[in-house]
């Protein structure tokens, strides 16, 4: 008998017949003995439905209390839990919904992104050991000063990992509209393939370079608490044997285990929503990276690759990277007033740029993987516009037109088709 | 300066341009130096949406967990305060959005029908000390396990005459889409009038006789808390003048003034669905009555008009009324077990009788209002079927094709078209 956590995704939740299928597949669970806690998403749709009602209300989203904002969404995840307590209890499955401030679960007050502090247990393993399946709705909880609060987009992730954290789960099944994780998007590599265990280091490098089967905070979370977490479909029939999905998908593993000593790479991760910009000729002095990055997050600007390079003649190129959709508010920031202020002699902007990572464990004792990248990317020829590594991860910048080539030249490079990757590098 | 609560039902909450026309109107009152709580329904059509997705999950509603069901069906009501929070605050007015269980809002455990223990109002007064508007939710409160319960249909009303009672508000103001209360439904007696006042007692008998202005608990709260409590339209221009508004609609005061003491009938009130059940000869001995009501109570049906007339030979005649929605499952229950238990010699039924009443608080000092009453009923060539008497109303059961003939006499007879009525009875 274990004590697992599922998590259902808003598709997964996106009717009545769809809540019914999880249904039967939470009791095939219990049925085999199983302890289990579900928390699942708002049906898909509902969010933006109810954020769109705000909207209407005040087109002006930056005036609008995240306050009020959290106290509409999060209803969304409430009808979830009681609709699919109501779907188990038809089914002859005792069941119970909590939401965020009943469990509770305890967040700070940053509505709309807020990050869970501590979440109390007690009331849970009461009713688990009662027999009754606990529902706690995902992506909400509750400020110090009894708001309501939200996670964030994709919080029920993190939702449902931190609850395995807090109950001590033997596992967190992340059920999803996918089977796992891949090598990379099988619609770009059609031999892609998936891993039956990615180590939580490999899933952060992925999931933060725009692999969208978990939300990055989930897999820190994962990784903090030791959470053994499974991504797998929830599309597959519920009646299946339990014991075949309990080994079905990719679970995230805390062990480097043999196998995994031999994988060099992983994964090959892209994102094709970026763009770059350099200030040239920078006067290098101390702080002028403070100066240049200061007022872009002054401006709530997320910035993701950071290039400074060895000054030359007292002067240096400072490069960066910002999601596209923010690319015209930097650019008028850094012209107007960052690159005056520094003293750039110019300033180049790019947003036609994608950026393509290698990302694995088993980098950090094979030295060739750079070069076997870069030779790769060469003879296929791809300009590398920019290179930033990280100890289990490179990832280079390249013209967005050729991210496509550049993932599949790679795919086949490092050999990802096949199980184990024992290329010699 | 004043304190006051609006309610405003799901119709004034109905879509965006609603809510920003309750937005205007309490800004209005904010503007003119008054403190406002509001107290809003869920958006017209939203808890049934709710609820109908419950019923596709479960279509044996009897067997839904009524914890989950209310679970639901309260989002409707959050959705509400967040969204009218945002208006208000998009034309400038301060404003936070409370649930039932943030305030908190105590009720006892009867989840989908809970009664109001007691409400806070210290967070809502620091609140409006601090220049807020407050908006919490209707029909809803927490129990004392912290699940969140409802206070079933049309709870709105009881939420909003609660609240205005804990934070000892100056007025109550029900904004719903009738002017006030009438003399009569003017869709039956073209010259119905509406009151400026009406007294709470007769509000009472008035709102438990099918006239559908404001919830009956609501009533009992105005009364039991002495909360003076106005009815009036939010069809009106949200622009006008608040010092007209505040004295438009029907006011439920708790003193009889001079006025009142001549007025001897208030109102004509009526419903039509009802239907009458006799159990002839029955055998007359301590605890038939019993024997009857026990039964029907206990199969959770409503009981109205109870009349046991004085025995003859030992046996009585015993009648009572339910709601026609209940009248075959009643028969089916009195022929089945209840008449051959208290050995009934027969019994009748019919389901095709109305109610029509006479209300009014100067009934208590008038002899002759009954007999004026049943006089232009034969006149008019209606027959009584029953008749039943409280200290400020009489009703009368008859053939429900001749309602709304009664209705039109009585409102003549009693000269309720003209603004006091001074007819010697």
């Amino acid at each position: 008998m274990a004590l697992v956590v599922h998590k259902y995704g808003g598709t997964s939740m996106g009717s009545v017949e769809r809540i019914q299928n999880v249904a039967r597949r939470v009791a095939k669970w219990v049925n085999a003995g199983h302890q289990v806690v579900v928390v699942p998403s708002a049906m898909s749709g509902e969010t933006n439905r109810l954020l769109g009602l705000a909207k209407e209300i005040n087109a002006n989203c930056a005036d609008m209390s995240p306050r009020e904002m959290d106290m509409i969404a999060s209803t969304g995840e409430q009808v979830s839990v009681g609709l699919l307590a109501i779907a188990l209890q038809a089914i002859g499955t005792p069941a119970v919904s909590y939401t965020g401030w009943q469990v509770p679960v305890r967040t700070n007050s940053a509505f709309m992104k807020a990050r869970i502090e501590s979440i109390d247990g007690v009331k849970v393993k009461k009713d688990l050991d009662a027999g009754r399946v606990v529902i706690i709705t995902g992506f909400q909880g509750v400020d110090p000063n009894n708001n309501i609060t939200t996670l964030g987009r994709g919080g029920s992730d993190t939702s449902a990992v931190a609850v395995a954290a807090a109950i001590k789960a033997d596992e967190c099944l992340i059920y999803t509209d996918v089977d796992g994780v891949y090598t990379t998007d099988p619609r770009v590599v059609g031999n892609a393939r998936r891993m039956d265990k990615i180590t939580f280091e490999e899933m952060l490098e992925m999931a933060s370079l725009g692999s969208k089967v978990l939300q990055i905070r989930s897999v820190e979370f994962a990784g903090k608490y030791q959470v053994k977490t499974r991504v797998l479909s929830s599309l597959t029939d519920p009646d299946m044997d339990i014991n075949i999905e309990a080994n079905s998908g990719t679970l995230i593993t805390f062990e480097e285990d043999e196998n995994m000593e031999k994988a060099v790479i992983s994964g090959i991760a892209f994102s094709r929503d970026e763009a770059k910009i350099t200030l040239n000729q920078v006067p290098d002095m101390p702080g002028v990276a403070f100066n240049i990055l200061g007022p872009i997050a002054a401006a709530n600007i997320d910035v993701d690759m950071i290039i400074q390079n060895q000054s030359k003649n007292g002067t240096t190129d400072f490069s960066f990277t910002v999601n596209r959709a923010e690319y015209n508010k930097t650019m008028e920031l850094i012209n107007s007033t960052v690159a005056p202020a520094v003293g750039a002699a110019s300033v180049d902007g790019n947003d036609k740029v994608a950026k393509v990572s290698a990302v694995g464990i088993g980098m950090r004792s094979h030295v060739g993987v750079a070069s076997k990248m870069f030779d790769t990317l060469s003879h296929a020829g791809i300009n590398i516009q920019m290179i930033s590594t990280s100890e289990i991860k490179i990832s280079v910048i390249i013209e967005d037109k050729f991210m496509e080539l550049a993932v599949r030249e790679l795919h086949q490079a490092f050999d990802l088709e096949n199980e184990v990757s024992t290329d010699a590098v």
